[in-house]
């Protein structure tokens, strides 16, 4: 049986809830097999034509954009990124080291040539080294390969060390800004957090919808709030422990059948991978979620977003629909930038 | 007599207009002294407060925003980003090179290992090494230090190796969205683009905010199109030439005098440097605005946008107005960042 | 048999105790006072000129590197260097990340256009982005500043985003070969490694000299084996574990009145720091060695260096002296650089 | 008297003539089927094993460095490289950008807390971005790929985005130490500089070796002068120009004929690729020498060395050879790495 959201809720000592149905759903389990069924179902590929690099995003159409820009109403903007610097999430001894701000000029410059700087104008000056996916992101499409392929059929080829050719979070620069959905299963639970291994079932998503009177459709940029990452920020002095590559709850595999055929354009989350970790489809497909969203749906796939401001301000006016405005940075054939999501209400 | 627009429309082969009083006004001359003045009559030191880093961008109530999201009415939207790529415009040779995109792993990873990476999952993932003002960027308030400060009154030890403890862009990660208003002059005055030295005065702004039909106000997000990046473009195989840190046309000194006074919150063109350079105020000043905006009236500068397909598309409509969400990168300390600004009209 | 100093002590709560001579004698303790005697009796500022930027390194004079050469006798070579890549000692969440080695141009590209590449020439492309004290390394003496001067008498406004205009390690780019002496601390005491904490003292170096029969002299290159290294190479998966930071054996405060009245040029260790850590100085100086070899006797210092091979083969044979080649990088204005030592017999 | 070669030669339009025999003989042109014939001819695949790394460098015995460092007489050392900083030859936008020296901490932090700070110790730090072979390098074997395989027949898998599995520059960290021989072209021809596109013949080099009194033999470490960086550092402000990848003077494709049969391990030269350019093997084969050292040979090629300094002390004392320690940095993987080479005479 699996381990879910019941299982600590009767020993918890501070005793969040009464077990209730509202808790997540057993994880599911699915073969190699399974997700190929899955991937081939919600396949995008030439839909929106041979050269499409948008997938999904094309469900954002000028008219939901308006649409989406007439959910503010007053005007209150929170950012959902989350700090880049160096006391990020991300481990040693990987490549995603967490971002390296290093200044070229600074005020101390000016200190050691006082007698000069003190008079007229000076000015500061910075850089940054830093992996593309080391924090707050988009996932680009062709940021995963499932069978030698990614989204609309392109090879390994198109992915070189000059970039993506084709797919490149680049290429969809002015397409991520739409109608924002926030799905806050802590709250709908009325738990703190979700646990590492949990799964959200195409059924819960359903429930946390209704309970939360948001409809998704169409177009949609979908936030899946499960609390992970408050959970370790208040875990300890070296909070972030396993946060970047460790056990995440997460959606589960049916989530898709939820909302795939409701045309969401993106998912995003306070998780470093979105999906339960470990994926429901382990061994065979290492994440099942990425395979079919990216590579298959077209459907952006959002991580490490810091949700909990807005999470906190939907609580209270009852309102989980806003104006998103989550373009990714122009990098040249990227598959995945650093972004600072804005949601307006 | 200083050489400007009209020099050189009498023996332009392509006569692109009649000289007509509508060109770039006389370049004028400010001394140290004509700078501190107006550096003290702009000043909102202590305005909001003696702990406030987000100086003008508190005039973008959310009453501001909220009107300025209903400024949507087609919902097309527009990247004024250039690409983040070894292809920008930085020379060789200063701290500030272009974007170093670096692939961690890509589909040539896949083809090396090609027995197992065509089945089942496979990822892949980039970086970057690169100045923050290497491109579309926001100056933050303490990029600028005039007679030894920076907005608000802190001294050179608020910028150090650990980055901005003040003024720093990630302070106003959710203050950059609002209304947006174009101003593009090399329209306005019929060329294709403003000459270098080039310095847009008061009744320039004026003039030219009246012909296109937008009133600036309170909290607005300003642009002033010169045309100089498209020149910059169309000239030449290595277009870029001195674009980086050369002669460029921009905002005259005396625009403040009209921007100022109505509360504009941020700054932004299609240059380097935002204003005239050289700058009018040269040699005792170096960037008279910089200090007069950035470090005085706590208003943002944005360099290097790109707005071309926005201009032509208020050209075509006649609206010059949008809603402009323009959030800065959260690195922490930052005195700039890179940024993806999207309008939306 | 015993593997560890320790192992040999009586644990008595008060602290090191009298041990087997071939222990290392007990810590002492010193003042800010004491450090600041030591700091003016070995102080050669001005010795070589108030211009000099090479320090007790002028004590290799040209017949030193010569008849350093002559100690080679059958030419067998020892890199002293770790790897430099993400696997290194260093941890998450401070400027010195581990090397961050990143590949332009690889194999993988010619794959994914083999029909090209697979015929005529093609190349491979590389970088690294990396702290310069990060893996083994000098510390330049302007690493380190004591009652605000560096070597010579600069003050802080030598080193500034320009790097050091004084005492940068690219100023003895050439200056760095001549004899080594390897002490090899664990194999004079009959053990695997010193302990944290451990701090060798004069007599400590006087008679592991005397039992590996060398002398130290002039211009000499002294390497301090203390076998952390291999420990923390010997323990546990994530085997570097503290070892960027954490406690280490050591040289002690009193090396300093065997090596200096000797007039080594340099010395480097297997450890992070060279000296013991916590320093014997602790609370007043937080690193005791550094303070008077880098700042007052202009003694470079070397650290995290890979001695196990070459310590090997000196027991082999019982020579502890050899020729060593130890040049940093020119990086201009460096206060410090990684490098590859090579030791030759 | 004549400042280059070309001073003295007839510059009728057919081009390079019959020289006075202190000039380089005439360019040559080689076919692929040339080049493939002589790759196969001085192929060394397999002599040193299957598993072989090192090729050539097999060739310095430990008997060799002995040898080698007995040609030590005075003890005069010099550094072959130029400093690592941004004002080095690499042009903008491509990947190859000059050395980011950037500062993690340093004086002027110091100054911003200099009521604490100027009392007890402080310390600097600093990093660098910096492509590999952006100044005086080693190429490694696996930098080149000739008809798909690099040295000892690896293919492509060999590199990728973990680096070089196999012919990394890491796997000959210790064995770059051995005799060095400087071949002096521009002073042999009594000229200050060769001209670009100028080819050393192997007939020339015989004639160079044997005027400078020196025979190259096994395991010899081959220092080219052409004069060209002294030329570009004489020439104008930017010196530089197009030193990093223009034309350029440097050995032509026989020089193999006369140095490979004589068991050189190593060739490095004060050009940025070491042969002439363009090649004389274009447009089959872009860089003939690097096709039939470092792939088949298994000689390390060294470009953008300083001999200025060397040469200059060669010339005043007759002597061409030397003690060379010209270790790379152990970059894991590496296809190449800067290094700071020292002779020692």
């Amino acid at each position: 049986m699996p381990r879910s959201v019941s299982d600590r809720r009767t020993h918890e000592p501070g005793g969040r809830t009464i077990n209730s149905p509202q808790t997540v759903s057993p994880r599911r389990q699915y073969s190699k097999v399974d997700i190929d069924a899955l991937a081939q179902r919600y396949r995008t590929w030439g839909r929106w034509g041979p050269d499409d690099e948008a997938g999904s995003l094309n469900l954002i159409t000028p008219e939901k954009v308006a649409a989406a820009a007439a959910l503010v109403r007053t005007g209150r903007a929170f950012s959902l990124a989350i700090p880049l610097d160096r006391n990020g999430p991300m481990p040693a001894r990987t490549a995603r080291v967490n971002p390296q701000h290093v200044m070229f000029k600074h005020g101390g410059d000016l200190l050691a040539d006082w007698e000069n700087a003190q008079h007229g104008m000076q000015s500061t000056d910075d850089g940054v080294y830093m992996p593309l996916q080391c924090a707050t992101q988009w996932d680009a499409f062709c940021h995963v390969f499932y069978d030698g392929q990614t989204y609309n059929g392109h090879g390994p080829e198109a992915v070189t060390s000059q970039g993506a050719a084709h797919n490149s979070i680049a290429q969809v620069a002015d397409r991520v800004v739409g109608r924002g959905v926030l799905l806050d299963f802590p709250r709908f639970y009325g738990v703190d957090w979700l646990e590492p291994e949990d799964a959200i079932q195409d059924v819960d998503v359903e429930a946390c919808a209704r309970a939360q009177g948001v409809e998704i459709g169409e177009g949609d940029l979908v936030l899946v709030r499960t609390g992970h990452m408050r959970r370790r920020r208040e875990e300890g002095e070296e909070h972030w422990g396993d946060y970047a590559a460790g056990p995440a709850p997460g959606l589960g595999v049916s989530s898709v059948d939820y909302l795939l055929p409701r045309g969401v354009a993106a998912v995003a989350s306070d998780t470093w991978g979105l999906e339960s970790v470990p994926s429901e489809s382990l061994p065979e497909v290492k994440f099942a979620l990425h395979v079919v969203l990216l590579v298959n749906a077209g459907v952006l796939i959002g991580e490490i977003w810091d949700l909990e401001e807005l999470a906190a301000d939907c609580a209270a006016d009852g309102v989980y629909e806003f104006f998103l405005t989550a373009q990714p940075l122009t990098v040249t054939g990227a598959v995945g930038t650093p972004l600072n999501p804005i949601a307006i209400k």
